[in-house]
C-alpha cells in the first residue's frame, strides 16, 4: 500500500470546510442585536476580503495576517450598518472567524481521507486562526500549510507552491480540495491536483457563483464525503 | 476554564519525544549489516549535527532543511566507518530520523496535555520531517512550528520568537519543554516558560550531560507523563 506521507490533500478552509456565512452571521447579531441584517452583514465583511488581500498580492503592502485584515475591515463595515464596537468588542467579534462551524460531513470525512494522504489546510487564513478554528470545528489537520508560510495570498503561486515545498512533495503528489475553481485553477497552474465539491449556499440562498465544476479537475464530488468515497474506495 | 487555545506547549523533538538513538542504531544495522558498530555511527552521525547548524545559524549559509543537513552529514561518516551507499540506499537512511520510536509514556501524555494547551513541536527538523515522524511516533499536534517557519535553528532566539508569533501567543503564555538545558536557556531568555525531564540514555549509557536541571526552569518532572500530571493536575 502506498504510504500515507507519500501523498497530500491539501484544503480551502472558508467557504469549503466550514460555514463562514451562518457563523459570522451568529456572531454578529450576537454582538450587535437581533435588529440587525447579520446576514447581509456577514456579506459585506466577506466581501471586503479579496480587495484587502489583492494589495499584499500585488506587492503593495507586506504581509500581513488574515486577521488584522479582518479587523481593518470591520471597521470599515461598522458604519455602513450604522454600528460602532469599541476595541475590545471588535477583537471578540473578529475571533468570530475561528469559531465557524464545519458542513456536516467534513470532520468525520477528514479523518477517513487522513488514513491515506497527510492533509493540511491551503488557506489565506494565518496558523493562528487555523490551530484555532481547528481545534473549534474538529479539523484533523497534520500541519497548517497556507499564506502564513508563503507570506502571501492565494491565488498567488507561490502559496500553492510553498505548500508543496514544506510537505516534501511534487505538485504531481497534491491535491487541492475546494468549493471554488478559481483556486483550483491556480493550483492546476502550478502542476497540483485538483478536487472540486460545490457548497451551493455557501453565499445564502441566492448563490450564483461555483455551483458547478468550470474546470478539467481530476476529481468531483457531491462534498467531502462523496470525495472520500472516490478516494479512499 | 482556560480555553485551551490561550496557552501553549512546545517540544523539543529529537531526544525530548522520541529516541533517536535506538532508532538511527536499528536503521543503520539494517543498512549496513550486523558487523557495524551501529551505535557508534549514530552518534558519529548525530555529533556532526550541531556544527553543520551553526553554519546556518551564524549566517554563513542560508537556511536548508535538517534533513539536508542529515543526508551531507551522512557522506561524512560513512568513510570514517569504511562504509559506502548508492545514493537510493543513503536516502533510504536518513529517512530513518523520520521513523524514530517515541519514549513509551509520549502519545498518551501528549494527548492528555492537548485537552488544555495547544502543543507543537518547536524542533529543529523541517516541516516535511516532523510531520512524517508525527505519523510514525504518534504525536497529535496541532501545527508544526520551528526551524523552517524562522528559517534558523534553535538556539537562536528567531525560533522561538516565531513559534510564540505563529501562535500568536506572548511568550510568557508558551512553554518550551525539553530534556536540554541549553534550549530551555535559550527559551527563557526570549520569555518563554520552560519545563525540563531528563532522558538520561539519550546518548547511550555513559550519558553526562542533562542528567539534572541546571536552570530555574518553571517545571522539572520525572518524564512526559510527569509533567502532564503536574500541568492538568
Amino acid at each position: 500500500m502506498t504510504p500515507p506521507t507519500s501523498r497530500a490533500l491539501i484544503f480551502d478552509v472558508f467557504g469549503t470546510l466550514v460555514d463562514w456565512r451562518t457563523g459570522i452571521a451568529r456572531a454578529v447579531r450576537a454582538a450587535l442585536g437581533p435588529g440587525i441584517d447579520a446576514e447581509g452583514f456577514a456579506d459585506a465583511w466577506r466581501a471586503e476580503y479579496d480587495p484587502a488581500m489583492a494589495t499584499v498580492r500585488a506587492g503593495g503592502r507586506r504581509y500581513v495576517a488574515l486577521e488584522v485584515l479582518h479587523r481593518e475591515n470591520l471597521a470599515r463595515i461598522l458604519p455602513r450598518f450604522g454600528q460602532q464596537l469599541d476595541d475590545a468588542a471588535a477583537a471578540r467579534l473578529t475571533d468570530a472567524w475561528e469559531r465557524l462551524p464545519p458542513w456536516a460531513e467534513v470532520p468525520a470525512a477528514l479523518s477517513r481521507l487522513r488514513a491515506t494522504h497527510l492533509i493540511a489546510p491551503c488557506s489565506n487564513g494565518s496558523i493562528a486562526l487555523m490551530v484555532r478554528l481547528a481545534r473549534h470545528a474538529g479539523l484533523p489537520w497534520d500541519c497548517i500549510l497556507g499564506a502564513e508560510i508563503a507570506r502571501d495570498y492565494k491565488p498567488n503561486p507561490a502559496v500553492y507552491r510553498a505548500a508543496c515545498a514544506a510537505l516534501r512533495l511534487p505538485p504531481a503528489a497534491v491535491t487541492m480540495v475546494a468549493a471554488h475553481n478559481a483556486d483550483l485553477a491556480a493550483a492546476r497552474a502550478c502542476g497540483l491536483r485538483t478536487a472540486f465539491f460545490p457548497r451551493p449556499t455557501e453565499h445564502g440562498p441566492g448563490q450564483a457563483s461555483d455551483l458547478v465544476p468550470d474546470g478539467p479537475w481530476d476529481y468531483v464530488a457531491r462534498d467531502l464525503a462523496d470525495l472520500a468515497d472516490q478516494i479512499t474506495g
